[in-house]
């Protein structure tokens, strides 16, 4: 196996994120990145539960108290976003699309984000599927990461709306919402095979939404054995 | 202080999951639901951080061997629902409002749940509002529950639809949206002081979401300050 976090390194250089941060910062996002996925690949290996802090570590080619630096749990390391990713989201929601309604951008940020990612993170997300799928109990660790996204939403859709979250229940509202939509779209891509496109899940499932979640849409067509078949 | 696992034992003996359960259902019932209770009015008052497996177990008036027969931390304590309910959720969802749409039966469960239990339980929800805005961290403890929440609404929408949802993606979907619904409205119900009934505020969002979350919905004229004022 090449080394782990040289291969994040060379990522975390040429992410918009990471394009210009310091060595040093990209140095940690590379660590980063590279715990994560080897927790992800361990435990879709082996089963979450036969897979140690030591293991991870091991695999990232770091020590047990760098992991910790890192992460306070194994579980954590399964679902952590790139801090980058997460501080740079509001500010991504409230300047898209300049003039179209908030939900749009929401969907639009969301689905562009994984389409911008998918080459190279769609193993990662398909693995993450299968451990969630074996182990039912890590969706806790999953709605934990959520509830990060949801607060990032809310945060950047209060600021397009410029409005208080503590007095208007909307923002809120769309992004409790909007984090459920993406959560439950990359599942199913997930649980189904991975063969289309994941941001096209994740936007037919933003205009079933905006459709008031009609019982027929065309998010629904897209069955799991559509996805086989593609 | 009565004592509080007697005075659940009444609630518990009254309530329809109750009804017909035997006296050693009831009493450990009765005895979740005062360890919930005395986890969150100690958090609420003394802040989370200070509040000890220990103390809650004594307000209780039950062992701290018993308080993890029924929960394996203090966190998991504040934020537990009734396993009774969650067992009978599937079936109501399926059974509700028969011939309606799914999503009006999902709205109509969860705000008939909520006013069908806003006297007994208005104060414990507002408690756990007031702890989730002091200590955020606990939002983890709370996604945990709610993708428990959203586990049952899918299996009921799948079993009203009739469908797979390993194969349909819709009722994963909208059990996902449907509970960051029910918990962002209960969070800004708490937070704007509970002063209007929260089923009220549960319905207005899920009418929103209806009518696919356009910016300008009848939700937002309910602000914290209209709260305040009614």
């Amino acid at each position: 196996m090449q080394n782990l976090r040289e291969r994040m390194m060379t990522v975390a250089g040429t992410t918009p994120a990471g394009s210009r941060s310091s060595l040093r910062e990209r140095k940690k996002l590379a660590t980063r990145r590279a715990l994560r996925q080897a927790a992800i690949d361990l435990a879709a290996e082996h089963g979450f539960a036969h897979v140690t802090v030591e293991d991870i570590a091991q695999a990232a080619d770091v020590s047990v108290r760098t992991f910790f630096n890192y992460f306070p749990s194994k579980e954590a390391a399964l679902f952590g976003a790139d801090p980058d990713e997460a501080a740079a989201l509001p500010g991504r929601v409230a300047c898209e699309a300049p003039g179209e309604p908030v939900l749009h951008a929401v969907r639009s940020v969301l689905a562009g984000g994984v389409r911008a990612r998918a080459d190279e993170l769609a193993e990662l997300w398909l693995n993450q599927g299968k451990v969630l799928r074996t182990d039912p109990h890590l969706r806790a660790a999953q709605a934990a990461q959520s509830a990060h996204l949801e607060r990032a939403l809310a945060d950047g859709i209060a600021e397009r709306l410029g409005t208080d979250p503590e007095q208007d229940p909307y923002p809120g509202l769309l992004a409790a919402v909007a984090a459920g939509v993406f959560r439950s779209s990359l599942s199913f891509w997930a649980a189904s095979g991975g063969t289309v496109p994941p941001d096209q899940v994740i936007d037919l499932a933003f205009q079933a939404l905006a459709d008031g979640l009609p019982e027929r849409c065309a998010l629904r067509e897209f069955t799991a054995s559509t996805a086989a078949r593609e």
